[in-house]
């Protein structure tokens, strides 16, 4: 139908202005940018609740010999116009004008490492998404209603048991590492500084041999990487870079290439399609932690690109070899902030953001008590305190554009990267081999056909089982990181 | 009416969304950015053409006693909607998407100096141009119908003696210069590589000196320099490098930085406001005109910017004083390339796309045509032939878009820049000396208060009359060229 057509349109547009808000956009253009997505936001709100919507979906729904595609198309268009319906045009528009500004004064104040500068915002902010949980409505907790808005069906009541199963499992190995007397040494990793110029080509390198295709596509810098853009012709990922070590710059890069390259890969004959549509964020993490952590943070990986290190940094690189790279990249420690985690604390920093959220929007947690409740968590679960509200509380973008709710995704991204894998081994044989090689494309094309191609046509845990033979579980994430950190740490 | 202010934020997106086209997206996106270009160009053309707007005007009209931005408002909203409705929307939805299409076959053409590659989106754009004319309606010509789109109520009955008297009086002048034996010494210029670092450094610092203001805009690179983006806070301009020579990218940073100043000048209190638009483009481009040539190629410019360029081009300047400068950038001669053409040869550019534009729209030149009947024009104005594609009929991205009638008002800008220019020093003292002190200030403030600030309130002649005293005249311009040039040669 012609409004889901303008709604991708429409959906095209704010991703390329979202993009350059966080990109190219000068400071002063924060107000009137404002005003042009609260626009494209109202624009959508109109097409998507209009009642002629509500009409052709009922009238599709009753047609029961439906394709695949026409099934999922429907599924989805009936969710989301459910959803929208239930919010008032002016919340929606409201939403997004404080979005905007909300983005800017979070920006300055990570910036300054001054929590007040965002303190009001976000108070608006956590007001407004309660709002919303009540707009959607909800059984048993208003924090379930926005969990829903990015992996359907997903309740509290169902995460916090498989939490408390990741945490079970993860604790003691991160124990048992933390009091180890003899670790590898990676002091080499700060022996000299890492030119940004460097970083910047390695980045570009790496994503280009995975397969990113920057006809399609680019590669910049922000503050928050990110990857967005307007369509599969045109996606757009960042990093960010620190002279002092490169990872984060470049496991960055091939987290977000991860992404890209699912974007890059959905079904073009579903263009304008809701059913062409990547499918949610737990299966969107999935593809982004493959790339970063099971191939980009395997020995294998490290082998292979080994001779790109040195060819890019030299000085830094002497004396170093494939093995102590593997053991730079996946150092288990307690560290502050989530995007430079290793795959075990990993978890416990969404943990910590989850248990806030639940408070947050169920009323048990001020604002005010924000800071330092952030400080006391990360005591609690990782035996570490911040001592810059910069690398505490205000490190995540998230909040400042309201999306509470969507942490959990992360670790939903874990688990399911690890079930892939396994399924596509038994496919194509082992991937170590082959990306020992170079060679990314059987595990590009097992996931284009499996994953990327297939779009939304399926909801995302039978997509999962789809792609897999299994519903979605713990156990291949679990296995996965008991034996990488034994071959490791010898625990 | 709240149908200006959208039309107005979705000028501003589009306006994004085409210096992202220019400076940013990636070839594939061509596509899909054409789709959202044209959805937009619907959106507007359906806001400015329903029944509603034609009644509001029509009550408004009938009250006599609105204020002069009230009159302006119903003034502009009248003409867009007349020229609007004129046009039926899957003609406007056409040409939008087809000009997408175009820009990119243009650049790849002049990329490939292969005009075949443009020659069938150029043959589209010319019909449709000529349909255009029709929609709109003539008297004489259908190329007035084209003029009247850029400056109000210009034709070619008015252009024609106006670009004659100006052909006699700069051709007598380009003969006496080309026939001099002793021609000041430029050979300096190519003794030495220009770096294009060098070069974006002093563009960056040239343009903040004069006024630009970087927290509400950007500087980027492209393939034909041009001033866009989204609104005052957001004004974004380019410019190009070449490491044969600076003057290129420099002057180039100069004239965008008149048309960016004007676009941040606009008065705020008019924001979202018809009136409070930049008025036509005669008046723009006499503001880049102004700082390009009047200002930036003026001997107290070449004093004052010496230091800059000696700081940024050590090599290039050994031997060099700021005469010489001021004589490498006024060098009078015949060249191929507009965008880098003198003062005094710059308006036979023009007279010559003028002259082709005529008969392309009235069908007295076939496309198959074009480009020696370009080059034989070239001949017979400047006594110069261009050996590539990319070197003539290419060059300018103009046909690209579809912008017939358009060159005529970048002699038009010449015209009103002297005049205010004459105007101001009258208000403000000598200009020379405050710009020999770099004093950008007082001529910045005298065209804020006179021309930014005044929107497009009255019409650009009575703007221009209201600013100088006087109506359009070509007096102060052939007055300006003939006392330059007798400086610099004594002729």
């Amino acid at each position: 139908m012609v409004q889901m057509r303008e709604l991708d349109v429409i959906g095209q547009i704010s991703g390329l202005l979202g993009w350059d808000q966080e990109v190219m956009m000068p400071p002063k253009a924060a107000a009137m940018r404002a005003e042009q997505l609260a626009w494209l936001s109202k624009e959508g709100h109109t097409r998507m609740t209009t009642p002629e919507v509500g009409e052709l979906i009922s009238a599709a729904e009753s047609e029961v010999n439906g394709s695949e595609v026409e099934q999922g198309n429907i599924r989805i268009i009936r969710d989301s116009y459910d959803k929208a319906t239930k919010k008032p045009t002016e919340f929606v528009e409201e939403k997004a004008r404080h979005t905007s500004k909300s983005i800017v004064s979070w920006t300055e104040a990570r910036e300054k490492n001054d929590f007040s500068l965002f303190r009001d915002d976000l108070a608006k902010m956590i007001d407004m998404s309660r709002q919303l949980a009540g707009y959607l409505g909800y059984e048993d907790n208003p924090y379930d209603a926005l969990l829903d808005l990015y992996e359907s069906g997903l309740s509290v009541a169902k995460l916090d048991p498989l939490f408390q199963g990741l945490r079970d499992s993860s604790v003691p190995l991160i124990k048992a590492v933390s009091e180890l007397e003899n670790k590898p040494d990676c002091s080499w990793v700060h022996k000299h500084p890492w030119p940004k110029a460097s970083q910047e080509a390695l980045s570009q390198a790496i994503s280009e041999a995975i397969g990113f295709d920057f006809q399609a596509g680019r590669r910049d810098e922000s503050t928050h990487p990110f990857c967005g853009g307007s369509n599969p012709d045109d996606v757009r990922w960042t990093t960010r870079y620190d002279e002092k070590e490169p990872y984060g710059a470049i496991y960055g890069t091939m987290h977000e290439t991860g992404h890209a390259l699912y974007e890059q890969g959905r079904p073009r004959d579903l263009d304008f399609q809701p059913a062409g549509e990547a499918n949610g964020l737990g299966v969107h993490e999935s593809q982004s932690r493959l790339w970063e952590n099971q191939v980009g943070r395997s020995l294998a990986f490290c082998e292979w690109s080994f001779p790109m290190w040195q060819e890019h940094f030299p000085a830094n690189f002497e004396g170093v070899t494939p093995e102590m790279l593997w053991q730079a990249v996946n150092q288990v420690e307690a560290t502050l902030i989530r995007v430079e985690a290793d795959e075990a604390t990993y978890n416990l920093h969404i943990m910590i953001r989850y248990e806030i959220e639940k408070k947050l929007i169920n009323g048990e947690l001020e604002v005010d008590d924000l800071p330092d409740a952030w400080d006391d968590m990360y005591e609690e679960f990782l035996g570490i305190r911040s001592s810059t509200r910069t690398e505490g509380v205000l490190q995540d973008i998230h909040w400042s554009f309201g999306a509470f709710g969507y942490f959990p995704t992360y670790t939903l991204g874990n688990l399911y990267s690890a079930q892939l894998l396994q399924a596509a081994e038994k496919d194509i044989g082992s991937i170590d081999e082959q990306v020992r090689r170079g060679e990314f494309t059987p595990l590009l094309d097992w996931m284009r056909t499996h994953v990327h191609a297939r779009g939304s046509i399926l909801e995302p845990s039978d997509h999962i089982e789809e792609a897999t033979g299994e519903q979605p579980k713990p156990d291949a994430f679990v296995a996965y990181l008991a034996d990488k950190i034994g071959r490791l740490y010898g625990v």
